[in-house]
């Protein structure tokens, strides 16, 4: 088992390895001693893992109540999210009881949320299933929900007691949902690991060995900037073209896919521009044609570039834009939205 | 006029004084600058002050949009609170842009947990139009809505850019609304400012003194214990009583008053237990009648007892009751369950 401690305020560890599901019961302990456990999760999930996982929280003498709602991320909603909370509370949990996570990313995002905002905060575990949910948004703080204008558009940074990735939940995974975790671990790579590069071009990697790199990646990005001030914009390589590639699909295309077709993009525009290296386009192909990840956007520019206007982290007519100089380093470069647009638009030609 | 300073993370301002209401447009550019503001108000005042705050905000140039719901604790929903949401996304609001909460402490909670989330967090201000949400729910970051079960349970600690009490608009206010501050004055004065004590005591007083000297003491309160771990827990002195009358009245009872009878019965078990000094509670009789506060309890004890059963603040069979040792000097005390029913049944006597 490995184990990547994020210093956040307050501080907590991320556990990866094989058989986690099973062992959450000596695992919880250490972060959440006695105290009664709300289980959140979806019906798919809850079919596959609930059984293992609750049967190891009772026979550690932890009482447990289980929250399921429909999977999907059409059920990350305001309604979903109010009758989390009103579970706890008929449920009569208080503030020394926890939640734990168990699911992907809409899962993790939804019950975090729930743990920042029931009673003003409680604390609550994450227990990823997705490798997406793995090795990105079981790492960040970043909870919240949908609203009817966009994606995560209400929640809270609000840090969990501990991570718990179960690397062997990864292998049930069907393609489509394990390419998105390969898709998040490329953007890591990109950003600030090219030893991590390397082994996502190769025919196997080892899923933990993955996992660790990104949660350690991630982890020292987040712990500069916990709130998204700066830096951590970095994180969000390949995303806000990606964001609006999801949306002007209709979210037919998953997170995933959309922003590896953003991550080209983005690179190739970058390296039209002179700002990248030569050769990094390539290099970015290579790898995500390894994972069958590689691809070109179906959408008309224009209206990509109209949602790109609207995304959530523009300030004024300003945003961040997310550049690779090269293949394990890239930086942030604010511009205005005039000037995002004609280089964005290079990079879809 | 007067201004307070809290030191939470990050500071802010309260100034109180006459006319700040139509000062608005010139106070606010010192804490939110060059940005779109969201008035976020009810309808009872918006019709009273919602026209004197926007015409000064855009006489000084900001562009201002208005949210308007129905007045009422009703309102206090997961609802009215995703509509707001809605409101914000809808009016293309972004992470420098801000929030004005006009009104009570309903306006207040909704709109702060609103700020609080809203891409997860934009910065707001509070402007509260009653003498109660001036003295007490305009400072200390507390935040939040109710839920089926209970008032307040889902919610954020966030802190606003600053507070604007404007002191001519308390003599607008009815009788009963009146009286609600009135006792959350009284409240701030046994727990610890025995001259405020003694000016309530008098047949008038000026508002401002009152509430500078409630906002001092609770904004030294809360800079020692932001998140309610320990100290704060002085602040809910008639508190954890008084909402269970509020409760067990179907909130018939306004908070103020409810708050009164807490603050009544609990110090009577605080000197029939021997943990008062005598004449605690005759000090506290005289006060509160010159304010029409005073009175007795009509709902049934045991009822209100179970009531006490289902506070939020109860840690497993545990809770804290605020006990008064003299007016200007209280002490939070954890017991179990039993033991804090026992003593409030001698003070329900």
């Amino acid at each position: 088992m490995n184990t990547v401690t994020v210093h956040t305020e307050p501080a907590y560890s991320v556990r990866i390895g094989p058989g986690l599901l099973s062992k959450l019961g000596e695992l919880l302990p250490s972060v959440l001693p006695g105290c009664k456990i709300a289980v959140i999760t979806d019906d798919v999930v809850s079919r596959l893992y609930g059984p293992a996982a609750e049967a190891s929280l009772k026979e550690a003498g932890y009482p447990v109540s289980t929250f399921v709602f429909p999977n999907g991320e059409a059920q990350k909603t305001l309604s979903t999210f109010g009758a989390m909370l009103d579970f706890l509370s008929e449920e009569g949990f208080d503030r020394s009881d926890g939640i734990l996570a168990l699911g992907g990313g809409v899962t993790g995002d939804m019950a975090g949320f729930a743990a920042a905002c029931y009673l003003r905060g409680i604390r609550f575990v994450q227990v990823p299933t997705t490798f997406l949910a793995a090795v990105d948004s079981s790492v960040g703080g970043k909870t919240g929900i949908n609203l009817n204008r966009g994606k995560n558009l209400a929640g809270a940074f609000y840090q969990p007691q501990a991570v718990f990735c179960d690397t062997d939940v990864l292998h049930t995974l069907p393609d489509e949902i394990y390419d998105e975790g390969t898709a998040e671990a490329v953007k890591c790579a990109v950003i600030g690991d090219p030893t991590l590069f390397g082994l996502l071009g190769k025919a196997s990697f080892s899923e933990e060995e993955v996992i660790r790199r990104c949660v350690a990646l991630k982890a020292s990005v987040v712990e500069q900037d916990e709130k998204e001030e700066g830096l951590r914009a970095i994180l969000n390589f390949g995303h806000t073209l990606g964001h609006a590639i999801e949306v002007c699909s209709n979210y037919t295309l998953r997170h995933g896919r959309a922003v590896a077709l953003g991550m080209i993009a983005v690179t190739r525009a970058a390296e039209k521009s002179g700002f990248a290296e030569k050769g990094t386009l390539d290099a970015l192909r290579q790898v995500l044609e390894a994972r069958k990840l590689w691809g070109s956007v179906n959408e008309d520019p224009e209206r990509l570039l109209a949602a790109v206007g609207a995304d959530k982290k523009k300030r004024k007519d300003r945003l961040t834009l997310v550049l690779p100089r090269r293949i394990g380093a890239c930086e942030p470069v604010s511009m205005n939205l005039d000037e995002a647009k004609t280089l964005l638009r290079a990079g879809l030609e």
